[in-house]
């Protein structure tokens, strides 16, 4: 089967790159195969409930630098609907879809997989996550960009707290996986990285801020929103019980900063950058890699190579299956974050 | 007397451009007056303490770009020490400084006001706060680096917004004042800004919210962190009763988030800006105010002109009494609020 | 008469802000005076050619922080076309519109001045002119962003001409006044500050640079693109005759970098920042002060208050007659300059 | 043989990311290994004259934000002075130092590949290029931030020229290879992007400006400084002729926008960046990469691995021997070039 119409979705947590991919799909599968496109709105709601948009040349000029995705987004699960598959099929058919470019993470692309293995709906896969967390490839768009503005605010609190000598506690995103903290905290300097992987020591860190209160410098503290501690009770902000079976009432940076101003008396001040750190424009990285992904999807398409993801490789882009690239979450390696441990205190 | 040898110190919360007006205070000082100059280091407690620093052009190169402050800062008050102005007379006298240049806010300044006029210690002042709250000047230094900040922070929340169809709240500066909220929620495009001058209404903000998904777009709220419901219980964050007589359990900005989710049933998600809008490089803007001011402090001291403090007025930089100058503070105008609101919703 | 179909146009240089008066004008206008719009398209080439636009809310949703013009902008001139005056009464009659707004510089708001005293054709001014150089305005939009682009290119230069001990000149805009070399000049601590205004002295910029060299750093020299010489021959760039009578081969950046070269034996690099800094988002100071002059602009109408412009006094928006305020160019103040000159070497 | 004193140099064009590198060994190596550094200032100019600095953890602090280099820089090769290697070794010997760490491009660690192999003095490379050139490893530091900065300026352009309906003609650096040109022209969003692997045509540059004018939009055309076209007398600006016996009088971007102008009749600036793209902070990115390398040198030396250059591979560093990695050119491999062609117009 050749494909001639293909439909495009991106699911999941938005991040900066996702009209990049969009834009290098629409511009090469247009001007060099011919192709059309039709855009499907709010992740698998589109093909669930059949609401697209046209997607042409016009569609995508002057959207790579946009964050977000002009696409919309959303978590739905065709597998949790009723008739899900069957509603997808239906749409694509009335659509004339002959094809499917799924961009999104480990939920949005997991169900890619399965439809394109075992329901027979030829889809190709862009991996997208923020947290950079999916194995498979080196690199996904977002993360550098979430960790240039991280690494901007850490840059901006040395200066306050050393004028003050005061503790700063910076919450980052990555709930399961600490590269944003790892790397961000790395290049800001950072005097303790704290990250979901590994469970930390609230002593040590103390330690750390003494250690670096001695050397007349102000310690800056990079804690992944994930990341949990080995001794002291941390509630959960909703009021769920945590897996110590405690209630937190607060996110993990705030809930720190008291705790070093309790056992170190010294003042600690929190910055949560939350959402900021997922919008607007892409970083000149990721817009390269976005837009190499978006190039590699439509000639894994034209090629008939479905159920296979876009990853990066060094400097190459690869394919390799979905099914595969999402079984195993991508965590720091214990060595790597042994290595960067020199520079704490 | 004519002054040979000056005093430098900085107090109260430190904002981008103080080591931008100390530059300017000695380049000046040193080269075309021949003085000499000594810091003290963190605010008052520097000249209390007789704790000072060696302050020539090479302590002042390379700062110019630099946030924080070389002086270190403190809220220390001599006035709540014992022996407090006597012992700042004996330290100055010690050192031989014939001028104090006091580079703060309100309380800072207060201080330098009272020594200058009741203890015949002659002061010379530079307004500082990164709020903008200071009366008998246009603007503060460090302001415009706040505002720049929060505006970057607001222009990245609206892509994820539309993204996912959901409200973004930003909590930024400002306890008694709106002015940070009001310039980066105007230049960020924002559809609601809530400010510490005027209690605002959760339903207000609702319908702002509501009617801005309407018009198919996401909403941004900016709130100041000192803005105040006048319906709902906003319960303070330490633990103390507020002006309602509530436990304020959480920031104005996650308790409001939580309200617009419960009253409209959309999400919302909320970033907490904190220190880092008053850390880093200044903007070229205040390093302008910032170095102009230092240049004009040490011209008031050649002239003997103490008591008094450097003020922007339109292009210029005038003397104004300093007692005059921090009997009132300044908040935002309910004329200029309402010219603003005209893009609220 | 009351105005109740209003015409917009930009014209002259671009520069960062134009939309967001554009969008000050018409949020205002529809939403509290329920006016109609219609944009004319590349400045007064539009109401001469009846060239129209639809401009209505959705049309300025999402342009405050885009630079550049939605309207398009040209240096189209009526006084210079046949007809001139005459054609823009009969489009402007035909398009039903009661009164124009027009948003340029000198130029732009000279025609405008002249259409309304002495033509009857009712029209209210918005200044606009990265240079700065409009008189009865302390500051025009799109400055501050020019400069904050120039600044941070200079920070950016400190560090390189430091580790290879080499002058660094940076070409900025500034043809017949130099504010944005005087103000990011400042900002970025540069070693010699070159403006139009007053003929340099390649000598003293050679001692100024040599003074910087024995003190270990290296020296950084801004010029604005129409700064000139008064020792050494500057020929023009366009093969045509400067007022020496010389052919500039080369932009004075360039030209003043090799002479340092030839004068002092160090070696010296050049940057042009060019368009740059009059391309992209606006500062937020920029979207503030022109989101202002939108919204008093289109109150100007309402008031009838024709042959007027806007004009930034302090921090309260004025009405200034147009005539007066483009008859003199605003250039730096020699005091001001001398101020400055204390940095210098 | 184990070393207890090491020196390190840094050689070459300065780029951001050096003072990482110097920051990531000296942290690594004293605390972890006990090991004592010295600097040789200016490149290999330090060894041949013995001009050392100390080189401590007080002397790291604070700098890996900081572009250029601590140590200073030169192009001064050993082995074009009288009795180079001798001096080098009779200063290495008085400073006790056991191994050198070198951090510079083709020119720096060539000269330590033949020191180490053929004099035998413990040399490890650490490979540094702005222009990306280096083969063996997948990206140099430096590279990123120059990227970043470049994209961000054509980011500016696009907005201006549209305004105006102008083209942009932006020089970016890269002499031998088009990296840059490439990354940030892709990521900018430009219209034709030139490189000085592939001779570029006038003429189909001047057709897809014309297709781009046709399409609304205003066109940015990215050129390296070392592209050559093939049809046109492109003059040398020194004076000397180039390859096609002709004399350039301006740089390419200059050329190339006149005779866009003279070819289609459209307006065409230029913006020369220069040496902005070298300096100032590294991004997060060549930090993380910056101080890995650093973390790995130390490492090598520990190992007694001399002769070798650390280098990226995906997401690992590894060890090439610096002979192989420098004896060829990485430059834009024509399959590479041809994918983003399709952005071209």
């Amino acid at each position: 089967m050749e494909a001639r119409k293909i439909g495009v979705l991106t699911g999941g947590g938005d991040c900066p790159g996702l009209n990049a991919v969009i834009r290098g799909i629409v511009r090469k599968g247009v001007q060099e195969y011919a192709y059309e496109f039709v855009g499907f709105r709010d992740g698998w709601r589109g093909p669930l409930e059949g609401d697209v948009v046209p997607l042409g040349i016009p569609a995508v000029r002057g959207i790579l630098p946009r964050g977000g995705t002009i696409l919309g987004s959303s978590r739905t699960n065709p597998f949790k609907e009723e008739h899900g598959v069957r509603r997808i099929k239906e749409n694509l058919a009335k659509e004339e879809v002959d094809a499917l470019i799924t961009i999104g993470g480990e939920d949005t692309l997991g169900v890619a997989a399965r439809l394109s293995d075992e329901f027979g709906i030829p889809c190709v896969g862009v991996p997208k996550t923020i947290d950079n967390d999916l194995s498979a490839t080196d690199y996904t768009f977002g993360f550098d960009t979430a960790v240039g503005i991280a690494t901007e605010a850490i840059d901006r609190l040395h200066t306050t707290a050393e004028s003050h000598m005061r503790v700063l506690v910076v919450e980052v995103m990555g709930r399961h996986a600490g590269w944003i903290a790892l790397h961000s905290g790395l290049a800001g300097g950072a005097n303790a990285i704290l990250i979901p992987e590994q469970r930390f020591s609230v002593d040590d860190v103390c330690s750390w801020v003494t250690s670096r209160f001695k050397a007349s410098y102000a310690p800056i503290v990079v804690v992944a929103e994930g990341a949990m501690p080995k001794d002291g009770e941390l509630v959960l902000k909703d009021g769920s019980l945590d897996s110590f079976g405690h209630v937190r009432l607060s996110g993990v940076g705030e809930w720190l900063a008291k705790e070093i101003e309790r056992r170190t008396g010294k003042e600690a001040r929190t910055t949560v950058l939350g959402h900021v750190q997922r919008g607007g424009t892409p970083s000149a990285f990721d817009r390269w890699l976005a837009t190499r992904f978006g190039l590699h999807a439509i000639d894994a398409v034209r090629d008939g190579d479905f159920g296979k993801m876009v990853a990066l490789r060094g400097t190459d882009i690869v394919r390799v299956p979905i099914a595969e690239a999402t079984s195993r979450l991508k965590t720091v390696d214990p060595a790597l974050y042994a290595e960067v441990g020199v520079f704490f205190g």
